[in-house]
């Protein structure tokens, strides 16, 4: 069998290289470069409980699902391409600056614990002393002691260089120009590079799947980009790095080996590529006021993504109504975390042709 | 004469430009590209007024001659150029967000007052009848209505232009790697394109004229680099531009054709290049309360640059103990505005050998 993916963020990514284990032909096209979109700018927080949501069970257990897959992705990305991906256990503190956050937290605490006994609510002494970076001048703060993370930008590249090392073609550069379409089948993908054709296509083009001509017209999804601004700081010798994630309810702070990453804001405003004035004020106050020590570091670089999302929030996986092509986008502010069961799940449909239960409320028929 | 002038930002090049104006061949070195350090990073605000200091009268008296010199200079370079310098009087509303800072600016009213009796000060609400763009969310503004702006992106692109239009010789990408000297006189200039040789040599390196080879050793002064973080915002249909230059505590707004700069942090921390997140948040925090339309605005650019200072914040102008070497530099926050006057200056003193008076209080031998 033959796959074609289009879209190369790590969800197309990790599409081609769990069908290639199959032993299956798979060619990846992207417009850019891997991994340099959506990817870059996340954040690789793999916290299913602390971003949980009240009525969103589904997402949580897919989430959950999802993270439970990481360490054997890990393992196996690492041994063969040898590029550390920083996976590991890092605790989060969620925190309130005043008593109308800290309502908000306490609130969310009745879910959190649910869903994890070991998570706590902590006053500003018991916080500070846990995570010293810490201001002290907070009303409160949650602690989630077994949330993971992981470096996204190392894992892009490790995916990258898996798939060239497993012999998936990877054609980069290479926008798709028309999907062609006949009697409810693909029969092939125009590119620069010519007509591209495979047995099944999957599209994983993120927030800007639905934009590829043809698709938009026989596969009307509802998706939009929420914009994220981040920003990506450097410690400095006055300036030390946290030592576990800060979310608060202006800014998260994640340190990664080699930068503090911090995000995000979240913005209804299109597909607009520039940073603004407020939303990198809002990030730095956010950050600020939560981890003082940040005032020193070295603004290092501004990212803007864009998160494909859905009405719903949640992703779109799975069948279309045209025969032999499959969706896998709308990840919203879950992609990183999501990537290895959705590569297991979209895999698993098209080696037995039948839809996994664990799909089932993520189809794209929902919308239809 | 044939005149060798080190250093290519607007001082350097005014000089060339005005020893080119005598018939004098002229040569101008600069180790980058002309204009895109300290120069660049500047705001052009023209304002003797509302930059005095109690107790500066001298700078106050350099800088009003200086900006009586612009109308001529603005006239020739646009003439010879075609290129627009935006030159104009923009009034400057020196805001007070807080009765704190409304205390300063009563005090410093009675000096501006003295200066220039147009200077008035304005409750909240006449302030931002005057500028619609302002927050009524402050103690009170200062208006000063007679100050001016120049375009100091057009006046570094017109200068460059005109030296090469003039026949001055321009190199580039040309660190001077050492200065000769014998007998207390210099003989030339190493740089990569060889030894270059001239009858006077102008040293108008800005913060890093101290640093060349030999002129460390025979020209101690006593200069420091004094780091400024400048934000680059465009406007967009959403957040207008404001009409006036707008300064406070924390940051100043210079609306400029294609442009919102906002400054600048002034800090001790030698040649660090890079922003800080403290930095850019200082700045956004101080532009938003006064301007809060600006936080819609892109973010277009971060740019740092280094104010060349002197222990006393006057430049240091005119004769060296090397007998034709002769010295500019210093000129702190002021070097967009004294660009006239340092280049009159210094050229008349090259060419009768005779310290002008307006040049007694400037030079280096206070320091030996």
């Amino acid at each position: 069998m033959h796959v074609l993916v289009i879209g190369g963020g790590v969800i197309g990514m990790a599409i081609a290289y769990e069908a290639r284990r199959q032993g299956w032909s798979v060619t990846l096209v992207e417009r850019n470069h891997c991994g340099q979109a959506t990817s870059r700018a996340a954040a690789g927080m793999l916290v299913p409980v602390t971003e949980a949501q009240f009525g969103e069970e589904e997402m949580y257990h897919l989430n959950a699902a999802s993270l439970d897959r990481y360490p054997e992705w890990v393992e196996r990305l690492e041994g063969e391409t040898g590029i550390p991906l920083h996976f590991r256990t890092m605790g989060t503190l969620v925190v309130a600056r005043d008593p109308d956050e800290w309502g908000y937290v306490k609130h969310f605490f009745e879910l959190y614990h649910r869903l994890d006994p070991a998570v706590q609510l902590l006053t500003p002494r018991e916080a500070h002393r846990l995570e010293p970076a810490l201001s002290l001048n907070i009303a409160g703060a949650l602690y989630s002691p077994g949330d993971h993370q992981i470096d996204n930008w190392q894992l892009i590249r490790a995916l990258r260089e898996a798939l060239v090392r497993g012999g998936v073609q990877v054609l980069e550069d290479t926008p798709v120009e028309r999907i062609v379409l006949a009697d409810d089948r693909c029969t092939g993908v125009e590119t620069a590079r010519g007509l591209l054709e495979a047995d099944v296509y999957v599209l994983a083009a993120g927030p800007w799947t639905h934009q590829i001509p043809d698709v938009r017209e026989v596969l009307p999804i509802p998706l939009r980009p929420v914009k994220g601004q981040v920003l990506i700081l450097k410690p400095t010798a006055t300036a030390p790095m946290p030592e576990r994630v800060v979310r608060g309810f202006q800014a998260y702070l994640v340190p990664k080996p080699d930068r503090l990453v911090v995000g995000a804001t979240q913005e209804e405003v299109g597909f607009d590529p520039y940073p603004t004035a407020g939303g990198i004020y809002t990030l730095l106050e956010g950050a600020y006021e939560m981890v003082p020590g940040i005032y020193d570091m070295t603004l290092a670089d501004i990212l803007v993504g864009f998160r494909p999302t859905t009405p719903d929030h949640k992703p779109i996986l799975g069948p279309t109504p045209v025969e032999n092509l499959v969706v896998a986008t709308g990840h919203f502010r879950h992609g990183i975390l999501l990537m290895p069961i959705t590569a297991e799940l979209i895999v698993e449909y098209l080696r037995t042709g039948q839809v996994p239960t664990a799909l089932r409320s993520f189809l794209y028929e929902r919308f239809r």
